[in-house]
């Protein structure tokens, strides 16, 4: 097998020729390397990358392979992570002038899961400010004049040109799931608390993900067994026992699943011919899905909750940043602080309260009906220029922590991608990949 | 034997009595509310008491104890409820003249749970309104013309004229450790979350405690085995292993238990009659007590944190009232919720953060030398007239949600109780008790 051909491999299929001794990872490492040297002049996804650092990895790896003991199920796969994800070998500047050169100690802890799992760190992806709004270099890798979509724009950029085959990016609004529509991967957001967020930069305890990318629906299994679990450092996850999400992605369903069509009410946002495209899909799935409307109240008001408890959560989280030099901040990123410094206290908690409430409706939604919602992932496809796009359809999901992914089973008529989000019951993530493999059977 | 000593017995000697056959629940809730007709003109403790429902329920335990059924630990003993705890068999009022004949469905969780432990619910004692500050009619029992402290005033007051031999109350700022101390009764407040809050009025998430009080030590940790506990309602309790208060209260500790005695920087505060006892018992406890200021910070930032975190929180939960009677609440408790809709969500979250940071050092106090904290359970005696007193020395530990027990060991010089407050790291409540037995069998 030649080096180019090994970068493209499956992080699954990678794993298994190493187990098997019929590729090395030093040999996989280098190959992503190799195409790395190819295409990042166009599409710019890392912002940190040392090859001896990732050659020795490899290397280490297959000695402690030679060695004969036990390996992880990710053994000398390499990963590319967020550069607002902790390590503590190489610099995390989450994409913010106020932390140029930041070296932290510590290994977030998914990189000490990855790491545990026998993953090789291949390097740090571009992120917006501040997992933010304000871009980053990365261009889109279907057409460098296009955004790749924020904030996780590498991690997606680079599994998208198969620099690397497995990426972890975060989504505090829509930041996994939109970059990962436009470049065309498998995208997931896991339930809320699922992938400890300890070591990572935080914007939102409520409103902050880990967020996952692939470009195989079994590589996203794979990746998620690999980083979902319990830390002490993050209080919104629960000791529980390990989720087998291979096997259940490759069960059959027991019964044909029944999707909800949620439009959202800002489905006018999506443009004409993204419209068309899901209502071709919608109808190609016949009596399997039905449109639903799950609003308690009509309107736009979770969006607005959103709004409030970013906003107030984000000022707490940058009150340093704010302080000691607001003036090194994007005019966005200050905008927003400056915003949430005046939010009160009772309209956050407000925010906090309804959410809580409308979330159990969303829960009845699936017991009584549906196996997963089937929604939007963006408005269309990536736009022109350097703008990350509108989270207006990632923003709900992340609101109410329920597991959500993009499947690239969409082109536009500009032939670049278009994802097709689908959206699950919280805490029943193994299962929501289970109904994607389905509707991809169906779809393909 | 009369039925005026069945009401003087004991939690436990009641129970037993019960259990032997020597005494029934009726003739035991009749000794109860004889004494309650001599005493209650005076003392005003209850706002709710059906003396027919009360004999009924003593009736029923009977029955059940006699078909030969398993009974539990506090079978067909009576029990009194602060009433911002929800009862579905009686009303609930919350001391509030919004809430007037509000009569709950639902028992709350710590009365499902009393109730399955076998306990008599005797009826519903007087609060302060809303449990913030405005007095009800409770007077304490060792003196009418003194508070019996608040807000958990009728709780602390019934249980000290042995009307009930336990009573359940509520802390957010004092109100379970200052009326226990000035009635002369055990008061305990147990780590935040082990006792559910499910169906108790909401002040303060962050800082709302279940409150306990009983007339001796083995009472205080039978009730809180009846009521520490997993509650799907309250997402601050865990599920996890029972704790067996009674066993470890009855041990000896290992070694003899060192004291931290903390003055906090509000010592001067206190009247010089209590500062003296104070010190007179630590003189008495020799090497066994050394003076410790725990205080990252000097001065009294803590406190500052708890009266933002309460503000913000209460102005939450009484929107409805603000909203729609406003002018029907008191002025002291409408100032609050006023202050509490100007906080800034910012400043709330980052009292919540510094709660977090400091609490950890309390935590190392205690693995490194001490069994816990000896400090003043008040200022003083009862203050003269209806305001129910200070609680400065309560709310560091309520903020931090340390388990604290008052204890009857002092007298003021105007033949007052005066009560210790012991206070320990959070989750080892029992051990808290068991280092109180020791403190109590040194001091007497």
């Amino acid at each position: 097998m030649d080096e180019r051909s090994a970068a493209q491999l499956s992080a699954a299929e990678a794993a298994q020729r190493i187990r098997e001794g019929v590729l090395t990872s030093e040999d996989l490492v280098g190959a992503c390397l190799e195409r790395i040297r190819q295409v990042e002049p166009t599409v710019q996804a890392w912002t940190f990358l040392d090859e001896d650092l990732a050659l020795a990895q490899g290397r280490a790896a297959d000695e402690y392979k030679r060695s004969g003991q036990a390996i992880g199920a990710l053994h000398g796969v390499p990963v590319g992570l967020k550069d607002i994800i902790d390590t503590g070998d190489m610099p995390t500047e989450n994409g913010c002038t106020l932390h140029k050169a930041r070296a932290p100690r510590n290994d977030a802890a998914v990189v000490a899961m990855l790491r545990a799992a026998g993953a090789v760190i291949l390097g740090k992806t571009v992120t917006t400010e501040c997992a933010y709004f304000s871009p980053g270099k990365t261009r889109n890798p279907h057409n460098p004049e296009h955004t790749p979509g924020g904030s996780s724009s590498g991690s997606a950029a680079a599994v998208a040109a198969s620099m690397v085959p497995l990426a972890l990016g975060s989504q505090t609004a829509g930041s996994t799931i939109r970059p990962g529509a436009f470049c065309g991967v498998y995208a997931f957001k896991p339930t809320h608390g699922l992938v400890p967020r300890t070591g990572i930069l935080q914007l939102s305890r409520t409103l902050d993900h880990v967020g996952l990318f692939a470009r195989t629906l079994e590589d996203v299994a794979l990746l998620a067994e690999a980083v979902a679990g319990y830390h002490e450092g993050d209080a919104d996850t629960r000791p529980r026992a390990r989720i087998a999400f291979r096997e259940t992605l490759a069960e059959e369903p027991p019964i044909p699943p029944m999707l909800g069509f949620v439009k959202t009410p800002h489905w006018e946002k999506a443009d004409a011919g993204t419209r068309e495209a899901m209502a071709e899909l919608v109808e190609t799935l016949g009596d399997r899905v039905e449109e639903v409307d799950p609003f308690v109240v009509p309107g736009g008001e979770p969006w607005a909750w959103h709004k409030t408890i970013l906003e107030a959560e984000m000022a707490a989280n940058f009150e340093r940043e704010w302080t000691n030099g607001r003036d090194k901040l994007s005019e966005q990123l200050r905008n927003q602080i400056e915003r949430g410094r005046e939010v009160r206290a009772v309209d956050y908690q407000r925010a906090l309260k309804n959410t809580a409430a409308q979330v159990e409706s969303f829960d009845a939604l699936f017991t009584e009906r549906y196996d997963a919602i089937l929604t939007l992932a963006a408005p269309g496809t990536a736009p022109k220029g350097m703008a990350t796009g509108d989270p207006v359809f990632n923003v709900l999901w992340t609101l109410f922590g329920m597991p959500a992914l993009s499947l690239p089973l969409m082109q536009g008529e500009n032939g670049l991608p278009l994802g097709v989000q689908l959206v699950g019951r919280r805490n029943y993530d193994a299962r929501l990949m289970r109904t994607a493999r389905w509707l991809q059977e169906k779809l393909t």
